[in-house]
């Protein structure tokens, strides 16, 4: 479903007073009568308010610049949330310590910050004066201007020149001025800056500050501003351009900004504009996440992160409150334990104290991607405790993206069995190049062959070029993910790689023969001539049973030059013999193996990540490439988790897979059925037929018949 | 302390009936009327109770032999488990589906048992029938007795004649005569064979058995036999030959048989003998194991084994009762949540609903090695969360000793922090070997390249000859434990090598510019011509500053060709510029600093487990060694444990450690004082002293003055 994405601008009313951006007068006393409350709101309270106390034991302190996780750059971070927090305890309490410790670091701040140099940066985002990039500025402001609001009635007007003057104003001043390129683009950083810059506006009572952040500098809505990165950055389902590790990033100013803007601008309506873009994108965030609260890990992303971080909180409250008080969002909310210190949390908080549903996650889910939702999309498809994730989407924006077209993810139980590496990157550890991204998230992470896809010819899609990939996009052929234990997707990618089309049907399975749903994944490869593919798997553990014949090499060299292949050590191989062949490995306390099959002889290649890392930047994770040169060609996988093994207790069970060997059985174009040779799980000799349709309703191959995407039955011996 | 090892023998009673061997009739009624209680003692009977119903609803099923893990094995330890607890119920409840299920099961194993060829063997330990080794049988005989014993006098005497004649007479012929040699070695399987026996013989009212058990074959007490394995596999401080792994598995039939015995013939006074042989090597068990619950990994050992195995549980709830009630162990059963079902757990269960202590732990403690003590020690320090072992004791028995005299070992937070490698082995995972022991456990994990210790010119101590190993030992010239935050100790080893002395300080200091313990850790090389030396450290984290100078090897060749050298991965060297050096890694959310000097010019080399290892029997694992070449030398490190990585908050603090370079001062023999150079927790330059002495009170080297065996000071400038 489509959505305006170019809103016509309104007549901003009348200038205002600075003052307050998040909490009124008799908000805040509603909020003190809560102070400690046996409930969600109570303990925020008490979090925020201990923290407080910390920070006022100790001597101000405002440093000069440093690297990511440094003492400088920390204690501007700490400076930053103490102010909001404090701000908003002394708009509910009175303690004048509170107020005292507010004006004395913000003068501190006024006095420093015109002296200061630009910082060292440590990437190609631009550096402030406090932080090594201008986006960590851009947060500063945010929540130092919020805080100021909440006492800035409380101030002389002294203060508050020198405040406006020579803080605000001179940061608002390099981030619209000096850093112009900068503030206007669609991007988590142009959502921080806006962000910023209108909630600085508000506190300060700078109209025109605050019309710049709503309309962006050319004024249109259209091109920058807040208003249009609501309009782009989002897909009709709140599917992220950057991914869901920057969407969560980016949900805290498009929160704080929004929640804002309905104080003090409720004549935008923002939380209804855009066909609820706000809403849209929260959910589609939430959509994203697995059910340990970990996010799927497209794009740049660091692998910890979770629903547990601010954007989630701030949303759980704020919908919940501003736009349909949505059951997931109490589920997300109990989870917390927290709720945001504002109206809308105290409502959520009592609601907390009624029923409350188990689980935030929600069934399979098509992410469509791009602004009009017709850029391809992501698809994750969920059965019990198994997700699959299949991206035929796009590119996305350039800095963050990943060259990974038709990668699988697939989670069981928790683990993630088939890994996606994620971003290299050690954020704010200092020694790791300043917290910042590595030259290895470029040079492997980035690239295909660190994926689990297909690389042709040893280069990456679109070449490793950015600009060729935003112009492409995948493609899903169906989607069926109405029944868990049946669900489905094709995907297909054209000109990734050109003259050459790959398709991917991925397939999650329950059937009582198995202990645990199985993973089915088909890749047709279609070409205009004879090439390299490289069909990579990433997984985590120990080695149970390796690929019959493999050959461990004496030495070990880089599995080659290309980007990404020189980061990876060979380890060995082995001949996917008649074409099918497998290996399995001991994850945590479970058992996976995976069994594989292709249309051609192929080499079964195992590879360690690592090479050419002098630094020590990569982790040293196992992965293994099918290998095989073709001109059209099929590679079928099937993934079980089956078993247990407990070392302190010495128990086992089922350590080998039930599936010895996958056929691909003659079908026409857009049908696939694979039988599946192995036993039950009583050791019973036994095959299995897999159907798997492109497209259409009924289907029958070879005797075999099906309606739907996707079958699986044992077959009956006469 | 020494304790007598060759009792004499006492005439033993006149002969008796068969019957039960664990728990009376009037005991049977006091543990009934306890049934559903909320207590320790309730929840092991409700748990036994549903795993015996899950056992009645299955068709009885007595398989053949198969390897370890696979389904047969489980299955006969599944059923001497249950027929050991049904036996208990049916003494408690009188349920007769129990006794139907008992006498079914023992009547099929009476019917297959002559018929039974040996089974497949995995290791040299020789092959059961039921099993791949014969000590599961031992096990399978303690166990499914005890349920016979249970139950004999309410079968007719046919089945009694059946069972005995065709089921447990064979296995104790097998035991005792087929494998006579076997049965009285001194080592865990006797202990195990001793017990089998002698359970069977007590549930049979065979007094031939039980006298064989109880005195061993030659019936002297002295070599062999359970009384003789009491007295000579444990040290008066309760440390047991093969190691606190076997350790833990010798307490089994330990406990079992004493306490049938205890029942049986009180006229031994079974808990008293040899100086409360039982009780001391409980406690040693308990005294080695990590607050976490984890055991030192000395020798073969699986890493994740625990105190919550059965034989500390069967040792709280028996030595509580027998032999004390140490609050100790009131503290280990209220973490087992879980007692032994008979009188003694009945009380220890009562004990529970009174005040408890939290830890089970102990604080420094030497535990002696050999039968009198005097084969030397393992040091075990404690301060705070920090625990560092020294190994300067005796071979132990040939089958699962390490060549790893000196090894030293640090857990820190929970986390081991320098690695013990452990056994290579997969227990009970099939596909490995049916689950035994691997060619690498050999090839590397026995090798002393494979520890925290100096290899000497490429070769395992003792030339990796257990025979040569077991005639010397290492010895500990000081322990000083008394004093968490400054406890040290010395031990030396000599003869490992010929012609070479290595001598090796471990201290944990505490001192309030450090967050957490230092580890301080001095070798000291006496020899009679040039070596090549190479001191290892197995760490486990990710690299975040590597050492200085690092050349990464763009090809991978194993580190050597000698035994374990060949399984490493030589990932690349640095100088250990003027003698000093180091690298940090993060292990979890913590970093870890290890500096080092040393008197030479030395290289030192990363590396990872790996090598020739083409059916990835080893886990990947880092590590360096600093290698150098001398005569006399010596090697100083400090380990610091420093900061906080969180991911998920992006969050990090204090990423280096505090220390850049050690250097040592000229100090005369058995003092050692080294200079740390660093800077304090606020950045300030700093130095500090570190005065270790191998002996004596008062010391003062170059002005520094200290008295004990260790201390700490900052250098105060002039």
């Amino acid at each position: 479903m489509a959505h305006s994405v170019t809103p016509r601008a309104t007549p901003a009313p009348s200038p205002r007073a600075g003052g307050p951006v998040f909490l009124g007068a008799d908000e805040a006393a509603r909020l003190a009568a809560r102070l400690g409350e046996a409930s969600a709101l109570g303990a925020t309270l008490a979090e925020e308010r201990a923290a407080i106390e910390a920070w006022l034991a100790e001597k101000p302190w405002v440093p000069g610049s440093g690297p990511g996780g440094g003492v400088e750059h920390e204690q501007h971070k700490r400076n930053y949330s103490m102010l909001f927090a404090a701000g908003r305890h002394w708009q509910m309490t009175g303690d004048r310590r509170l107020l005292e410790r507010i004006r004395t670091v913000l003068l501190a701040y006024a006095e420093i910050y015109p002296t200061l140099a630009f910082a060292k940066p440590y990437s190609q985002n631009p550096p402030g004066r406090l932080f090594h990039q201008i986006l960590n500025e851009h947060m500063w402001l945010l929540f130092a201007a919020a805080g100021y609001g909440s006492v800035s009635a409380d101030l002389s007007a002294a203060d508050r020149a020198a405040i406006e003057a020579h803080l605000f104003q001179p940061m608002v001043t390099m981030f619209t001025v000096t850093y112009a390129h900068h503030f206007d683009i669609i991007h988590n950083h142009g959502m921080w800056a806006s962000g910023a810059v209108g909630v600085a506006g508000i506190a300060c009572g700078r109209d025109d500050w605050l019309t710049l952040a709503i309309d962006g500098q050319r004024g249109d809505r259209a091109t920058a501003g807040f208003l249009a990165q609501l309009s782009l950055l989002f897909s009709p389902t709140g599917y992220y351009e950057e991914g869901p590790y920057y969407q969560r990033f980016a949900l805290q100013p498009m929160f704080l900004f929004a929640e804002a803007l309905e104080r003090a601008r409720p004549d935008l309506g923002i939380y209804r504009f855009a066909d609820h873009a706000v809403r849209r994108a929260f959910m589609g965030a939430l959509d994203c996440a697995l059910a340990d609260g970990t996010l799927l890990p497209l794009n740049d992303a660091l692998k910890r992160m979770t629903i547990g971080s601010l954007g989630y909180r701030l949303g759980a409250s704020l919908l919940y409150a501003r736009d349909g008080a949505d059951p997931r969002l109490l589920a997300l909310a109990a989870r917390h334990g927290r709720v945001w210190p504002d109206a809308s949390g105290l409502k959520l908080s009592d609601a907390l104290k009624g029923e409350v549903p188990q689980s935030f996650a929600t069934g399979s889910a098509l992410m469509t991607c791009g602004p009009q939702g017709d850029r391809g999309a992501v698809g994750i498809l969920r059965a019990d405790a198994a997700v699959a994730s299949l991206d035929c989407g796009s590119h996305g924006l350039a800095e963050h993206s990943h060259f990974d077209g038709l990668t699988l993810g697939y989670f069981e139980g928790g683990a993630e069995v088939l890994r996606d590496y994620g971003a290299v990157r050690w954020i704010n550890v200092e020694p790791k190049h300043g917290g910042a991204y590595l030259p290895e998230n470029l040079s492997f992470s980035k690239q295909t062959i660190a994926h689990n896809t297909v690389t042709i010819d040893e280069t990456s899609q679109h070449g490793g070029d950015a600009e060729r990939a935003m112009r492409h996009h995948g493609r899903v052929l169906r989607f069926a993910g109405e029944t868990a234990g049946r669900c489905c997707m094709v995907g297909e990618i054209a000109a990734f790689t050109p003259g050459v089309t790959l398709r991917r049907t991925v397939a999650l399975l329950d059937h009582a023969d198995f202990e645990r749903p199985l993973l089915v994944d088909v890749v047709e490869i279609t070409a205009d001539a004879e090439h390299l593919y490289d069909h990579a798997f990433y997984y985590d553990g120990q080695i149970i049973v390796p690929p019959a014949s493999f050959a461990a090499e004496p030495t070990l060299a880089p599995f080659g030059t290309a980007p990404g292949y020189r980061h990876l050590w060979r380890l060995g191989a082995a001949a996917l013999g008649d074409g099918r062949g497998g290996l399995t490995w001991l994850q945590g306390a479970t058992f996976r193996t995976l069994t594989l099959a292709a249309s051609t002889a192929a080499e079964l290649v195992l590879t360690r990540i690592g090479a050419n890392d002098p630094n020590f930047n990569l982790r040293a994770e196992p992965g293994l490439v099918l290998r095989l040169k073709a001109r059209d060609a099929w590679i079928a996988g099937v993934v079980e988790s089956h078993g247990y093994f407990d070392e302190a207790t010495e128990t086992s069970r089922a350590p080998r897979g039930q599936i010895t060997a996958i056929e691909r059985l003659p079908a026409e174009d857009g049908l696939t059925v694979l039988r599946l040779t192995g036993h039950d799980r009583n050791g019973r000799a036994a095959t299995w037929r897999v159907g798997l349709a492109a497209s259409g309703d009924t289907h029958a191959v070879d005797g075999f018949a099906w309606s739907g995407a996707v079958e699986i039955r044992r077959d009956i011996k006469p």
